[in-house]
């Protein structure tokens, strides 16, 4: 049921608030084109009986994978039919809401091919996988390299006498592994190999590869095909066909090498294109700009569960048998609720913000400006680590804040875990990305002595200075309402632990052993620099110009929130660093408690300007009109093992216990 | 394969170890006689066909649910047959590793009639419990209730015509919603309602009540059963029937209600036995008690994952294509991984503690003695709270700490979580368990000025001159291996933090609207009062004579890292109480790191002692041969997406899509 259902349970709730909840629609969506568009395909795919989704976790593997491919083939045959833009089918997809091939598709094998395959390749491969002549996907990882593209063991060696490469599996850890619309979809496969040429190991490359015949879909000669098997949760990423491949001596022309970046002639020369290397950042760049703005969606989608719910479910506080008091209520339940609100929409914005650097590089890129990429690159690799953890930590943090029910599949929030926290993992292992980020972070801050200058998110570094003796000016709770003082203490805060860091390296007989040894203090570090970019990004959004009754003020009160929570939570770094007194420190909690009495009236507001359809919350206890308990009562008898009232299996194992006949039977 | 597999790949990590394993077995299970009990009761499961649960994530849920059942009758036989003991029987059933109502039926429906049952209701209905002529469970949560106990609406009413209670359901919400065992299996159930006699409440009373018929196992009339519905994770709790029960009128004898306590008379009149009511937190500790040892099971079966998996795990690191470096070697896992390794003997050794604490409050009821019944049961009911959520979150960290094959149903490790974290909220919440500690903590700070001693692990807050003004010591990073550096840090921590909050609360209007407003302060002032009871006694285990070459130096390693991680994690607080400089918290910190080298060569040999077989861990990352690949790869081929190599659907969805024809298909 929709907003239309007729007794919404959360009316009084709704009307207490003090903002326009359509302008915040506006404010999250981007545009009022992007609240109607996303509306209007949210309503598309959620009166579409194709696209239901509440018997997912019921599914048997092999059922919810062909619920996928037929979800896939509809959402395709939709999109055609209603010649839906880019933008609609996206948004479409989006909200059908179930990870299959087509994610790997649009997403990684039509890009790898843009990206780095010639103006020739393009024009060949392209225009089928835009009319799925063909299904690709994106096969790197291997069953003993992740992280490490560089280790990869898969070969491509070139044979000059018939003009190919001979792709081949060397040893099991080789195997291709994880590779999502591998196991059982894909007719083709970017396949990253080392490229031998001459005798000669010129590291990973990208090669197109044909994996299955077009007319039966049988696995080609030499290649072996399969899934890895089941994965976390009951439906979740049990929808996607993660798949095993080893090749065995597999021939491909030599033109599927991917050859926008180098190539390889005819003789088996290996030669460089005039085309940077640089431009495969570009692409990284993108791809982890996705990934904050999913984490904005995901933990969204959380917040707005356990929000609603907690403004139904009453519990204790009642005196002489009167009604008890709501959850939201409680102090305990908005300082551990509010702040993931809070984070919802400062990940949002800062996704926002992460689009634009995007293109802003891509720009300059196509000017041969490599000056900011650097930065660029630590700024989205950082953001990405620090938004998906935290959004999953929050996704099971909102499912305990539910108690019990959050542990039913039917409150939406154990799928929603388990379909998310893969994206700690995958494009880069978080702990990895930090570690990068703390690389540059040291190499900033060594070039300062020569005197270049940082850029874009790491300019505050070049006011070192300034950052490692300033003193933080906060006298009362509401000093810290001042965005100045806000964002000087997280300056200084991750300056000033960037800098013990280098302090402590430099120490070290060489810097490489320095930074293994203090490579945990470096993660902490690279944290502190993330949160001031998303704290800093947050304070720019709340300083433009907001339309709507209200909307600023909201937006300025969670942007207070997520940064004084973030201080609280971290507040050893800002004391340890002398950034802060133990009095601010004190005064900063206060005002915390002050603005969660701010948010109260407001957070369901809050979370309806989400703009979430009850199909893809997929959420008894988030429902739009709150009516909790029916709900989960009538999804309660949909289980399997009510389809009979005496259990399966009585007859043979409870009967003879309860008759003590078990000797008797054979088990 | 267990440790007669011929290639031991971990060998040269065994080989490592500075310390006896055999005798680290010991001092983890408690005695030589447990290790060979947990040995001999881990083998018969292991090498039984019908305990096999390598297949448990693929089946649906009725098909679990039967061989829930299977194994259970199973279990019974096997137990009856061998005659085993208690005990054995108890390790029996730890190593089947499968929720079950068998779980219910001893840990709580036995428990409840021999704590609330007369001698005569004893008489009558524990035979046919320890015989399983009956099944029972627990009935005690409500749709619309949980942590209030209190606000339950089931009602039973007293009918003097009958001599007979009428047990009803009044409203949804007061459907008994989530006891285990109760959908399908039990027969019987201790039913929790509100005892109505005479016209008046006299709040919530146990009541034995049959539901299904002992004949054809059919809910009896009025009675209305069934399964809440799948939970998170594919097998985990899913093989368990939480159920649903609603009365209409149902009428069961008198003495059928739980009379140990108060009774009611053939009139109708309500009586107190002289029976102490203060017997009830007895049984209360002992539940608590066996969830904290669960708590160091459950956590040291993912870390034991994990250090294996990271010992075998490469990545990075090499030289021109030598081999890559072992996780394990790097700093960041090390940082990560030990203080979970370290908190996993914390947790046993508190865990065996408690075991002692439930002794000696059993004792100390018996001779009426109440004066520690408070601070036992704040102690149990936290500690119950910190080590289930650290144990979750631990999980989930082990999980990541695998990479993306501990996504794989395969590792183990997504089912261990999911099984897990409801010990989060079951036998209370942990949020409102920690305000129950931190409201005796108050308390005992505001007896202080009458002069009343704190007692047991209060003890401490006695003290409270010197610990508010203390100054900790420490010069150099080895002044953190003294105990009594670490045991006053936390002590200091712990009850400034209390005071603290005692201070803020006096400021406000009335005292209880102060709680209120401080709750989220109260929590952190809970926490590190449990925190400093766990280093409390894990100090004192190591300070014991633990025999074996090296053992003792281990545990006194591990100790330190557990104290000297949870100063780290928790520095914000340390330092806001002034309880230690910052250049203290980075002598600390510089300490922890040299503890980790210490821990390194050690890791796999800590994690053998648990002694769990391969069976029993259920993962192919934590293997104890270390030969992961192969079995990864064999894995995956048994899911039932690899049946066939073209999938289900191919011909309906894949081939209209590749064949440009899905405009003429009907989906």
């Amino acid at each position: 049921m929709d907003a239309s259902a007729e007794v919404d349970h959360l009316a009084a709730e709704r009307s207490a608030a003090r903002f326009d909840v359509e302008a915040m629609k506006v404010a999250w969506a981007g545009s009022r084109h992007a609240v109607e568009v996303g509306d209007r395909m949210a309503r598309l795919v959620a009166s579409d009986p194709v696209f239901r989704k509440d018997n997912r976790t019921m599914l048997s593997r092999k059922d919810l994978f062909k619920d996928t491919l037929r979800k896939a083939a509809h959402a395709w045959k939709r999109i055609v039919e209603l010649r839906l833009t880019e933008e609609e089918a996206g948004m479409l997809r989006l909200y059908v809401d179930q990870p299959g091939y087509v994610d790997l598709h649009w997403g990684m094998f039509v890009p790898a091919i843009k990206g780095q395959g010639t103006e020739e390749q393009q024009k060949k491969w392209l225009p089928m996988a835009y009319k799925f002549q063909i299904i690709g996907c994106y096969a790197q990882t291997e069953l003993g390299h992740g992280s490490n593209v560089q280790g990869l063991e898969t070969t491509a060696t070139f044979d000059p006498k018939t003009d190919e490469f001979v792709i081949h599996s060397p040893t099991l850890t080789s195997s291709k592994w994880w590779p999502g619309g591998l196991g059982k979809a894909s007719t083709h496969a970017v396949v990253y190999a080392r490229l031998i040429t001459e005798g000669k190991d010129y590291g990973i490359h990208g090669f197109i590869v044909q994996l299955r015949s077009l007319e039966d879909h049988s696995p080609l000669p030499g290649i072996t095909l399969g899934d890895i098997g089941g994965k976390f949760g009951s439906g979740a990423y049990n929808s996607m066909d993660n798949g095993v491949l080893r090749f065995d001596h597999v021939r491909i022309p030599r033109d599927q090498m991917l050859m926008r970046l180098s190539q390889v002639t005819r003789e088996g020369k290996y030669v460089h294109s005039d085309v940077p290397k640089q431009l495969l950042y570009g692409t990284m760049v993108f791809v982890r700009q996705t990934i904050v703005a999913d984490a904005s969606k995901a933990l969204s989608r959380a917040v707005c569960i356990a929000v609603r719910y907690s403004a139904i479910r009453k519990q204790f506080g009642s005196q002489d048998g009167g009604p008890e008091t709501k959850v939201l209520d409680y102090k305990t339940q908005q300082s551990r609720l509010f702040p993931l609100l809070a984070s919802a929409y400062a990940f949002r914005f800062v996704g926002d913000w992460l689009k634009w650097l995007y293109m802003d590089v891509t720009q300059k890129l196509e000017a041969k400006d490599y000056s900011t990429l650097q930065e660029a690159h630590a700024c989205t690799a950082g953001l990405k680590a620090v938004t998906t953890s935290a959004t999953a930590d929050a996704i099971e943090e909102c499912r305990k804040l539910c108690g019990g029910h959050g542990y039913l599949n039917s409150s939406g929030l154990p799928e929603l875990f388990a379909v998310y926290v893969p994206a700690c993992t995958y494009e880069g292992d978080n702990i990895v990305l930090l570690l990068q980020v703390a690389r540059i972070l040291m190499k900033t801050l060594s070039q300062l002595t020569s005197g270049k200058q940082p850029v874009g998110t790491m300019a505050y570094m070049g006011n070192v200075q300034y950052l490692m003796q300033c003193k933080c000016a906060v006298n009362t709770a509401e000093d810290w309402l001042n965005p100045v003082a806000i964002q000087e203490a997280f300056e200084a805060r991750a300056l000033r632990m960037a800098v013990n860091c280098a302090q402590n390296i430099g120490q070290a007989a060489n810097q490489e052993e320095g930074f293994y040894e203090r490579s945990p203090d470096l993660l902490e570090a690279a944290v502190a620099h993330i949160q001031l970019v998303i704290v800093t990004k947050f304070i720019s959004k709340v300083q433009q110009d907001i339309p709507g009754p209200g909307v600023k003020e909201q937006l300025q009160n969670l942007c207070n929130v997520y940064a004084l929570y973030i201080l609280h939570k971290h507040l050893g770094d800002f004391l340890a660093t002398g950034c802060i007194t133990p009095k601010q420190g004190a005064l900063a909690n206060e005002q915390l408690g002050k603005l969660y009495a701010q948010v109260r009236p407001n957070a369901v507001a809050l979370v309806d300007a989400f703009n979430y359809t009850d199909h893809y919350l997929g959420s008894v206890l988030g429902r739009y009109d709150g009516n909790v308990y029916p709900a989960l009562y009538e999804e309660a008898w949909k289980d399997p093992l009510n389809e009979t009232v005496v259990p399966e299996g009585y007859h043979e194992y409870l009967r003879p216990l309860l008759k003590q006949q078990l000797k008797l039977s054979r088990l």
